[in-house]
């Protein structure tokens, strides 16, 4: 059986067990609420992971054009791509929904609705797509009282080539939302002003198959998700330092590391000096605004568990710098020359956008199987 | 001839001539002074990149054992592996110093130098060994006039199965010097403080055949580096914002870009939203605390020119959101729905790490080639 011993450092590992109670956890929510779950694998971007929660029966969520194709390839019939799609990738399409009858794109404007039902009007089979809704002035979306969300809708609607599935949203602002009453008002929020769209569609005669709305701190929120019909999440499955700092989640529960090895010290201010440098953890500093600045990752020993007040405190390329909040010493049996470490990332997403794989690891640290990671786009 | 249009966004460019330009000027001040160059190719970790900057009979630096055994299957032969050696991977070393007859790894410290004599007395031929020496207090490295130096320098000496070539350093601490003089004070510092400890191993009857130093900043700072024998650098052959905030070179000198696409805009914010969001760009903000922040990027329309104060202000997974640092209307003939951009890195290093490849145009904005990228440990 290989262990950390046998790795060649910054690995990237996935303890399987907390991956998988992070999983159910989810999913336990949405059946609770009678709610369809659409997984977003984005954070792993691995099929041998999404076997154990995103089955390839059910609907899933991707962020790049690459996941899509491995995805449907692998047999996902049900793909939503959540980026709004630009004409230099509507090639991709028919290929696309030859492999995944129910491909989904997105468009939050009358220019994309337009370009996207003139192209689909050379296409064999409808293109199924989606309006993007904005509930929280985060990012893309249209408003849910905007007259535009109507216009687009009812082209949509009315094109022959066009198989108009609903309206979907993500709260991305719930990411700085650090009280869980916050959360709560957030996932109230998300529900409500989606709900409010699709309200509205109806009203101009036009139904929304699919009223779908997400982000793991509203799914998990605690509230019931009402006037929607599926939950979307991604960084659930692993979660991260950002996750935790918010309540979400404990240390505890973090399903991903990276393994890293001592090279040296500068005792003189007591750092340790590993191999993990921002290559391998990400530029990533999610945490900087929180009550505890996390910097590049906490540090845990070999087998896992925090070292509490340690944290990778500066990145360079190839080079990370551990040090105690409290600026003491670094114990030699724990920061000797060699010894390993574990880093639990600032964000998931990012962290394991710097791998191609991961190593998954019991309970014992014993490496059970490797899984590889659909990179590009 | 493939165009910029036919690729799918994102996609990370490289300007050869903007490329060519920038290796020939490192290239031209190593000359002058007569120095070794020993270009790190940690920026692009690419074989066909480096036949312009880092040729096969000469020296180069690499980041990662993955690089050195890419450069060491190409033919290199004179490899420094600048990272401080861990046992976990000293399992690597003999296989590329079959490849490399002068792969050269680093130490810092006795217990690591003892690791690596203790290893090495098993192996047929003799390890190539530096040590690192700290200059500027800013990461890792023995103290010039410290014992230590001395200690480790006398036993890698001493040992039957090291070769002993010397010592280097890197001065880091240049990244934050934002005037010319205090770059200029920086390379002063620098060659000073490695040729002080060359001079007191000499005295010790340690003799070193490379005295190695270098940062983009520091070699580019325009005055002698006196005290060394080889200059090394690397970010030098594509520059980026950080660079260009330092003033070590102009922004129209920066070679690499990431093609990306407008899906949206949120026009009340005067937004305009686009395709290359962190997992394209980085989530390096080393201009932050620069006079000017560039945010996630300076964006140029698609040949490459700038558009004067446009740049991503935010970004997700796989949304950049522009604005105008005077927060004006966007105009719709450059940014448009399906509009191409283009996005100068803020760290040139972080951004090409987001890629597998790079395609290589010319100044008509033609694919020339592909180049690939070694990822990975």
């Amino acid at each position: 059986m290989t262990t950390l011993n046998d790795l060649i450092t910054p690995a990237c590992l996935l303890d399987s067990e907390k991956f998988k109670r992070n999983c159910e956890r989810m999913r336990a929510v949405a059946e609770a609420e009678q709610l369809v779950l659409r997984p977003h694998v984005k954070t792993l971007k691995s099929l041998q992971a999404a076997e154990y929660y995103a089955p390839v029966s059910g609907p899933v969520t991707v962020s790049t054009l690459a996941e899509a194709s491995a995805f449907a390839a692998a047999g996902y019939t049900d793909i939503l791509y959540a980026v709004g799609l630009t004409p230099n990738k509507f090639s991709q399409l028919a290929a696309l929904q030859r492999l995944a009858p129910d491909f989904t794109v997105i468009a939050d404007s009358q220019a994309a609705v337009a370009a996207l039902v003139s192209f689909a009007s050379q296409l064999d089979v409808p293109v199924a797509v989606m309006l993007e809704v904005d509930v929280d002035d985060h990012r893309a979306g249209l408003l849910p009282d905007s007259s535009e969300l109507i216009d687009c809708a009812r082209v949509l609607n009315n094109s022959a080539n066009i198989r108009f599935r609903g309206i979907m949203t993500h709260a991305g602002a719930s990411y700085d939302c650090d009280t869980k009453a916050a959360q709560q008002a957030m996932a109230v929020q998300e529900c409500q002003g989606i709900a409010a769209a699709a309200e509205r569609l109806s009203e101009a005669g036009i139904n929304c198959e699919i009223v779908s709305a997400g982000s793991t701190p509203t799914a998990l929120a605690g509230v019931e998700h009402t006037g929607i019909t599926e939950l979307r999440a991604g960084v659930y499955a692993t979660f991260d330092c950002v996750m935790a700092g918010l309540g979400v989640c404990s240390t505890d529960e973090i399903a991903l590391s990276v393994l890293t090895a001592v090279i040296g010290h500068q005792r003189d201010k007591n750092w340790v000096i590993v191999d993990a440098g921002w290559m391998a953890l990400s530029r990533d500093q999610g945490t900087a605004l929180h009550n505890v600045d996390c910097g590049y990752g906490l540090v845990c020993d070999e087998q896992g568990q925090l070292l509490d007040g340690w944290y990778v405190c500066s990145t360079n390329q190839e080079h990370g710098i551990i040090r105690h909040r409290d600026n003491i010493e670094p114990p030699e049996n724990l920061f000797g020359y060699g010894n390993l470490l574990r880093i639990l990332p600032i964000h998931a997403c990012a962290t394991a956008a710097q791998y191609q794989q991961y190593y998954v690891i019991n309970s014992a640290c014993e490496v059970e199987t490797i899984w590889s990671r659909v990179n590009g786009w």
